[in-house]
């Protein structure tokens, strides 16, 4: 029997990259829901593609739109929040990719699990802002949550060892500026920004990865995924991005997950797992590659990566706030406003002036993002 | 209770590696019989330490010898085949470490796994010469051979995915003429050969790591351990011995297992399989070492490495001559008698005289070495 599986972000790049994935096993995987923010045409072409039971645009304003498009399907539409909350509780599938940007898909994937769903995730806020609650309630609920980001999903994938996990060492390309000066990176462009040397992302994470504050997102997730302390995870700048990430173990040894920069290979194996289905990616070279690159990551030039592991330490309300203040900064710095060495000034500031809520509910959670976001969006403007 | 463990030469590199790792966990392991060719001196230092029941030595001239030594422990000295086969056949143990060089202890191995013990194998010319022979027994008798060579242990412990194994990439370190032209490779000393840039281990698979023939018996032992096809097996040099060896999954995936140079760790790992227990080794800093490399072995300036994969696709008898040649020419080469760029001459002459048998038995095995071994010596002495 097909595996049903909900789309959250079906028009976003993981969205789209799941979807290719979907359609090579199209005995094996079935789509049983849509959800996109507002792109509709793509979206509408998905559910003729696809045929799930339900589409949802979340803003309701493309709502009537997106029925028009797709009224000769057999297909329910919703919109907004109720169609989020109607998709990842609908009966059936049994596998949720949360594939949404931002925190937006927290209450629903908690809402997923609830209706004992399991969780591919490649939304890097959920478990940034609420990984103690989110991986609490998974526990509780007996759901998995299986990375679909490819450093995560290498680990997973090296974690099936007898033996006791000493360490984690996260890997991250350093981004298009590794070897900038900040004052060179002060006069970056967005566009430049967005011409990431390994990977082919959305612009958020982008950038994200341009600062390092992606992998300080990642450092944070980690923990969280993987029950992990702290100071057993390190970060290794590895430019060609071909070692995804590592796990060392009690007894020395070292287990690395290598591959080409393809993202269908985490997708595939977060819809397969715990199976591993054939794939036609780009088989790796390693005698042509010729070496592999490592250096230990810069703190002084990426303060990002810093904040972020020191929001992480310190816990409670405050990765909420480095995420939120951090989303307003990059918002900014695309439309030109700010520069990308000013990010972690904004993020700075608002942890700062952040007053901690520890083991915070989700509520405390929402109002420590919304607190963030002002007082983000005000210390841009006071400048 | 104690894992109770047989150790096949005690006084070599491995064996003496070995002991030093049960020292480490006297609680856990508990040495049964301890077998050494010659070295009476050191065996009984090695019996004091670890009080076997058994305590052998092949070289029947040296019993007396080690019986004298020993008089005041309450210990059973045998001596040659005879006592080789009741240190394998022993009640009690339920492994043993087989670290004797050559194809004498083909049969000892052989009768250990008729007993129920499980091997650690250590000895690459009883898979080389006898691979069918022995994993079909090994299989028949639900007996277990774990690999304590570096390559094949980081191999199988990269095996336990789910999914189709597609690749097995066994890592070489080039040796240390990796770099040199045929000429200068014909002029180098035993005492050059001798100098291995990563790893100390004895002379014959030191040399044999200079030709590269080492690596061309890895992947005939890895296509026996793992059952692979040849066209599955790749060689790729590393001169770093860091990485050593990857497995390829049918998604793209590839698994690497990273660590030291310390032959304890492989070691260690064959003796607590499936465990992994703790290990104080040397932490393996991919930063401080900057780079990892990779190219193409040159079949050219290495015929060695030519020469046994293609023995191992022939199979039948010839791995048995590659394998009694080679010991031969190296041995030869030790003396001084021949050119290191002459070993694999003195092997392919061997090969291309021999008539194959194929699916031999045991003793046909036996012949096509001893042949092997006569050829060798008069083609050298011919020269």
């Amino acid at each position: 029997m097909a595996k049903e599986i909900v789309v959250l972000g079906s028009t976003g790049s993981i969205g789209r990259q799941t979807l290719d994935v979907i359609a090579s096993y199209p005995e094996h995987f079935k789509v049983a829901a849509l959800v996109a923010f507002r792109n509709v045409e793509l979206l509408a072409e998905q559910v003729y593609q696809f045929r799930p039971r339900f589409a949802v645009v979340l803003d309701s304003t493309r709502a009537e739109e997106l029925i028009a498009k797709v009224k000769d399907l057999d297909v329910e539409v919703f919109t907004g929040e109720e169609g989020l909350e109607k998709a990842v509780t609908m009966e059936g599938p049994e596998l949720v990719l949360a594939a949404m940007v931002g925190i937006r898909s927290l209450s629903a994937i908690l809402l997923a699990m609830e209706t004992g769903k399991d969780i591919a995730l490649a939304n890097k806020e959920v478990l940034v802002t609420a990984g103690d609650l989110v991986m609490e309630r998974a526990r509780a609920l007996g759901s998995n949550i299986i990375p679909v980001d490819s450093e995560h999903s290498a680990i997973f994938q090296c974690l099936n060892q007898e033996g006791r996990v000493e360490k984690v060492i996260l890997t991250a390309s350093g981004g298009p500026f590794r070897q900038m000066t900040l004052n060179e990176m002060a006069n970056v462009t967005p566009e430049q920004a967005l011409n990431h040397p390994t990977w082919i992302m959305g612009p958020k994470i982008t950038i994200d990865s341009a600062t390092l504050m992606n992998k300080g997102f990642e450092v944070i997730e980690a923990k969280h995924l993987f029950n992990l302390d702290y100071s057993q995870i390190e970060v290794i700048v590895h430019p060609q991005s071909i070692v995804h990430s590592l796990v060392q173990y009690n007894d020395g040894a070292l287990f690395a997950h290598l591959g080409p920069a393809d993202m269908r290979l985490p997708i595939q194996y977060a819809l397969t797992w715990p199976e591993r289905w054939d794939l036609n990616s780009k088989v790796l070279d390693l005698a042509t590659l010729g070496h592999l690159d490592f250096e230990t990551p810069d703190f002084d030039r990426f303060p990002c990566l810093k904040l972020a592991i020191e929001a992480g330490r310190t816990g409670g309300t405050y990765p909420a706030v480095l995420n939120a203040a951090d989303e307003i900064a990059v918002e900014s710095f695309l439309n030109g406003e700010i520069p990308l060495t000013e990010i972690s000034n904004v993020v700075k500031n608002a942890l700062d002036k952040h007053i901690q809520v520890k083991e915070p509910d989700l509520n405390q959670i929402l109002e420590a993002d919304a607190w963030a976001r002002k007082e983000a969006l005000a210390f841009i403007k006071a400048k």
